[in-house]
């Protein structure tokens, strides 16, 4: 067991493989509705108009860090801020998930789209990350954005889907307006990730949420070389991507080119340090796991940190903590990773 | 190239790795909502009268193959009858899916349950497999059933979900609730399926459609286990798994004890066939392909039979056939199944 170290250099030394007295822990979507703090606020603002506002989002960034000790924050963001900037009306309607008009499908659509000046359109991120510096020095807070083929996926079918089956017959219909897009998203999204960096972002992460809705073959074609070319823009920082329901693109996941790969909780994590090689590794205990008895959830996190093993691993769901996550199985969890004791090795 | 074979033989060849003239093709969902014939019938009857009418079942079933030739019908029928069958009450709304009530969390609520008698319960899928073999006699056909995790999951939430968390909260609060309604599960799934085995389906098809949403670890634990018990009443023809999203479960399917292993579309089929040694392998083209281009969709079902090699290989989707597929479109996947032509090998 390596001496203690601060929270930024067990962040860093982790997503760079590097040895660490323990993983660090975090957890995806950490600042949110689960918490009565955030809906306090959330009952006085909109979700945009909280985006909009950097002190506020740097408030919301700290509450998870104070009541559960975290080692790293995440700026509080969305990954839709980078269409409404592009130009794309952004709504968030009540009873129902985030809309974008007009939907974005051909060439002509892809001509009225804006590339922004990023470091004033998509400012209050950059700014968030600087407060929160300033509020909590101690601690290392990551960026975010979302990768250009999950951008994609909602410009092009104008909310949440099912299946996708628009996004998907652009690639087939019209490869070369889907290439344009997503070459025009990741220089956005890549500018966006290394303005937050340049603010003081620890590391970045490109969230694709939607890679795993493809086959290898349109992901290889399409969603990762456009990931690359958005993390090609980060400069200083160490870059993670985190293609949800990716266990499948595992063997293809390098051609990303990012330092470190998140994993969702179906992937086994043995297998996947396996055909990873020596990239560090992200998560990946399933997010309702914090449902179950605390016994439970404390083997469960230790199977996870013994199966990822002591170097390169950063301790973290598998996806987003859910909505009704009780805070006490929160604590659960950060006390388990904290406690947990390697086996001598065999 | 074998000599060509009858549709009996070439599929019945091809789940057990033996020569075929060609791989066989069927398509899961073939007879449904994107045929206008089907939805001639459905203007007449509900989805659950139709379920309960053998023969109107077995015409509907002929659908499909009268249209596009198929290799092998599959048995029109619903995995939900199982549950009703055990006494939970069934209704399929006009606007939502299907709905179970009461849901099924405890051990009272499991004692509720009654294990039927499959023959006459669920006499409308064997008797409609009967009437089909007198209509079609040419044609190979799989009888089915829902596996005891995926109807858990349906029992346990009372309908679909976006996350089946009262179905893993069992998992994990009550375990011993959990593998006894799977063992109960699983006789009466292996029951019905010997029974359409007796009624004269070539194979039947075992449908994991939530093995996907669990960690290994509980897949392992709770999904296969009790998919291989199912699987085990089943005695003289090919049993084929199918788990939806299970490409992570790859290395562990075998202990399922499946004849064949059917892939979803995310699944890199060269892998699959890797890690599962001989096992022959069902699938896996993306259903969306059937909105692509001809072009495309030939190119790419073209993609599917290279990579899956020429021995042990059923063409299929790797899900359901979309409601929205235009007919040309099977048509044309149809006619590139069969102009496929092997590179010589290297």
């Amino acid at each position: 067991m390596a001496a203690p170290l601060d929270k930024h250099q067990r962040l860093r030394n982790a997503l760079l493989g590097l040895p660490v007295d323990r993983p660090p822990v975090w957890l995806m979507r950490q600042a949110g509705r689960y918490m009565p703090v955030y809906r306090a606020i959330r009952e006085k603002v909109s979700f945009l108009e909280l985006c909009a506002d950097a002190q506020l989002c740097a408030e919301v960034t700290c509450q998870p860090i104070d009541a559960f000790d975290l080692d790293a924050a995440i700026v509080f963001s969305d990954i839709l801020t980078v269409p409404a900037a592009m130009g794309q009306g952004l709504t968030f309607g009540t009873g129902h998930g985030p809309q974008l008009n007009p939907v974005v499908r051909t060439a002509d659509d892809l001509a009225t789209l804006r590339h922004p000046d990023v470091g004033t359109a998509l400012r209050p991120a950059h700014d968030a990350i600087r407060a929160f510096r300033a509020l909590r020095p101690e601690v290392p807070i990551l960026g975010f954005a979302g990768s250009p083929w999950t951008l994609l996926c909602y410009m092009v079918e104008g909310q949440g889907s099912k299946d996708f089956a628009a996004a998907k017959r652009l690639l087939w219909e019209a490869p070369d307006v889907a290439r344009a897009l997503l070459d025009r998203l990741a220089d956005v999204v890549g500018e966006h990730l290394q303005a937050q960096a340049e603010a003081g972002a620890a590391a970045v992460q490109l969230f694709d949420t939607w890679a795993g809705v493809l086959a290898p073959e349109e992901a290889r074609a399409f969603a990762l070389p456009a990931a690359a070319r958005a993390l090609d823009h980060v400069r200083g920082v160490p870059r993670i991507y985190f293609a949800k329901a990716g266990g499948d693109l595992l063997p293809w996941l390098g051609e990303t080119g990012a330092d470190a790969q998140g994993l969702d909780w179906k992937v086994d994590i043995r297998r996947a340090r396996k055909v990873l090689g020596g990239t560090p590794v992200q998560g990946n205990l399933d997010p309702l796991l914090l449902f179950a008895p605390p016994e439970v959830l404390t083997a469960r996190v230790h199977d996870v940190l013994r199966a990822a093993g002591p170097l390169g691993h950063v301790f973290n769901l598998g996806h987003g903590i859910h909505r009704h996550t009780p805070e006490a199985a929160v604590t659960t969890l950060v006390q388990a990773v904290r406690s947990f004791v390697p086996e001598a090795a065999a």
